[in-house]
């Protein structure tokens, strides 16, 4: 059995990666180099060269990446060329707009449907998704064979809400929730709170207005787990 | 003038700490940890230290740091003590979305508006946000002395509107639009790909069905920009 001990941020920058590519494909381009493609993601070139070498791909010296190629074999790593089935926990604002959010189709997620424990809106239809009570969500999970969810639930229901998935056999848990969710520890959990970026954006703005002028820094990165 | 150089995940933590501190507050907790802290937010005790240490928190040896005082000061370096006037570009599905985040208003931001190119879109309301035309836009921007804007934009639209933000004197943009936004160099981008906590997420799933066990990895980092 081989190990995998592959940091976030370069499986983060693969997703990146793969979409300038599929852009790319679109486009036509046929090779790209790793400094364009550093460009486009906004960092350096030396790190997309060591995080494809992580993956057997070293491009040809001079020439560059194989557009067509290396997004096949990104997707691959991915995952992004099955299709995922996944349920949203919580039918209020942010779950519906997470069920409408084009990106996840396009990126092999297929929303099976949405839970609510609201019987107004158990029944009722988000875009082309059916809201669903737990009683469904049940048969639906094992009829599908989804291992994924998203959460979009008010922060006090968080943590009882994780495990009754990680009981209904849920593998992964997406949390979008404005609290951070720890464990259960049989499932991976990844929690994203979109305030974060807001701060981030304010704290500049923030600076100036004090009179400090900040200077920027390349490093990027996001603590969240 | 001092120079302020620091690391963007510092200030993405920080925003974390802020998080976490308002809830200790709330339930009366009066001194935290760094081990406590760094624990809440998912991190090493040593990271949390270091990076309060750089805006003179050194907290008591043995002791820990004072709760309300921690998020007192927290809260002014990252402008929360104060309230942000923000538009959001787009009133599809992700902008509503956006508009209706309960987080937004919690954490000081005040969405003016929504802007749209859609006749019939515009004049209606979103949760109890006013959708409005540019022209209107435009106004809004002067009068409530908006910097701060929030893109929901179709992808081929992204560099176009962009721009036309900048010209109206938008300081700082944050792009939840599917493309990454390069500029334009008066403003600060941030972009936002929700996609990449899927691929994240899926990655380890990808490569069990392989048969590949990855081992996890506590670096954590986004490279978006």
């Amino acid at each position: 059995m081989k190990f995998f001990k592959v940091p976030e941020p370069t499986i983060m920058r693969l997703s990146l990666y793969s979409r300038i590519l599929e852009q790319l494909e679109e486009r036509g381009v046929p090779i790209i180099s790793s400094v364009e493609l550093g460009d486009a993601v906004g960092i350096n070139s030396g790190v997309v060269r060591k995080d494809l070498s992580m993956f057997g791909e070293f491009g040809v010296r001079g020439v560059g990446y194989n557009v067509r190629e290396l997004r096949d074999n990104i997707r691959k790593l991915l995952g992004q060329d099955r299709n995922w089935p996944v349920i949203i926990v919580g039918a209020g604002h942010l779950g519906s707009s997470l069920a409408a959010y084009p990106g996840f189709r396009q990126r092999g997620f297929d929303v099976v449907a949405l839970v609510d424990t609201d019987p107004e809106k158990i029944g009722s239809t988000i875009i082309d998704k059916i809201v669903v009570s737990w009683e469904e969500a049940e048969k639906l999970i094992k009829e599908h064979g989804v291992r994924m969810a998203i959460l979009a639930v008010p922060a006090d229901s968080v943590q009882a809400v994780a495990q009754q998935l990680t009981d209904l056999g849920i593998e992964a848990i997406l949390n979008f929730s404005p609290i951070i969710l720890k464990g259960p520890s049989k499932a991976q959990v990844q929690n994203v709170d979109l305030t974060v970026y807001f701060d981030l954006m304010r704290f500049t703005q923030n600076l100036n207005d004090n009179g400090l002028r900040p200077q920027a820094s390349n490093v990027r990165g996001i603590a969240v787990r």
